[in-house]
């Protein structure tokens, strides 16, 4: 192989060990001298592919974004009305996190230095994933701007993954399955019910 | 003193010690050794008092939830409606999170293992809090049984805490404070408006 298919090679092999090790531990499993070995490189041929290990973790937390992209995509049918489909997308991003728990945990456990920022093609991928509520949103508030829609989209999904979150993690007691369905039921509906009046510009009189 | 008091005091002091390691660098810095000796004690004597550090953290995490829980009643006001009830709520919890950002990311950041729950005292503390939403939703849902308002307030606590977590933590890119603050009042506001109708029981006709 020339040098730089050996080295994009050497890239993919350690993002797979790295998504192996985040699937099997967690983020606390990533260990430079294990990812070497199961990627059979020495320890110092990661720092040639990644300038460190957070490098490498937005990888595997980029692939983990994708996955829940592609299944948020399968809930959506164009045909459904706003309610049906933010409840679609509620239900679905429950049921990614259940499935995936510790590649999703990482994507938010993952902690950079303070005031850091993730890299912009990384954000870029999170915001893929806002252009599913968006689509709704769209239908729901025909008069909002598109950077009205995107600031709610980015509102609604944050209050979905802190019930998805506090729930899975059992943060405030006992969650089974259904009452973190069922929550996420009667916000999806609320918002339905209540975002027009709260966001709509007032009418003239 | 007395040896019950003796152990009281060093119960206290490893506590502050703690606290103070939490303040200052977050769970990770909460190391065994720097804990006696800032308490003054053999690092043995840690498990005299307690169990494991587990149960030294439920006890920062449970001082640092009932500092938010006076900071919440300072924001209540019994004539307030609904609206500014709940908006005044969580802006006081965006405010809190931020004032005492290390304290209040490792009440939520501490690992415990899989299908473990917090002890019940604990969980008694966290409960605590679900009374100040609960008041409001009074007003807001009179028909409403006192279980399906404490379910509620339960997931309008977890939909504010998504808001503010993932914008202090900048996860879905820059969030500056005033459009935290802006999706709460939307947010709060779109409740206002949509609950009712999301979990009113069914008019009869």
């Amino acid at each position: 192989m020339a040098t730089a298919d050996k080295r994009a090679k050497l890239r993919d092999d350690l993002i797979d060990a790295a998504e192996t090790a985040v699937a099997v531990s967690g983020l606390s499993g990533l260990k430079a001298r294990a990812l070497a070995e199961a990627a059979g490189c020495a320890v110092g041929a990661i720092y040639n592919v990644f300038p460190d290990l957070d490098a490498l973790i937005y990888e595997v937390n980029a692939r983990t974004l994708r996955r829940l992209d592609a299944h948020l995509a399968a809930a959506s049918d164009p045909g459904d009305d706003p309610e049906t489909a933010m409840r679609k997308l509620a239900l679905s991003y429950h049921r990614f996190s259940r499935a995936e728990r510790r590649r999703w945990t990482a994507v938010f456990a993952h902690q950079i230095p303070d005031g850091a920022m993730p890299p912009d093609w990384y954000l870029g991928v999170v915001a893929q994933l806002f252009r599913h509520i968006e689509g709704p949103l769209t239908t729901l508030l025909p008069d909002a701007s598109p950077q009205m829609r995107n600031g709610l989209a980015r509102t609604l999904f944050s209050a979905s993954h802190g019930i998805v979150s506090l729930g899975l993690e059992e943060k405030l007691g006992p969650a089974p399955d259904e009452v973190i369905a069922n929550a996420l039921v009667v916000m999806t509906r609320s918002w339905v019910l209540g975002l027009p009046g709260a966001v709509a510009p007032p009418t003239r009189p």
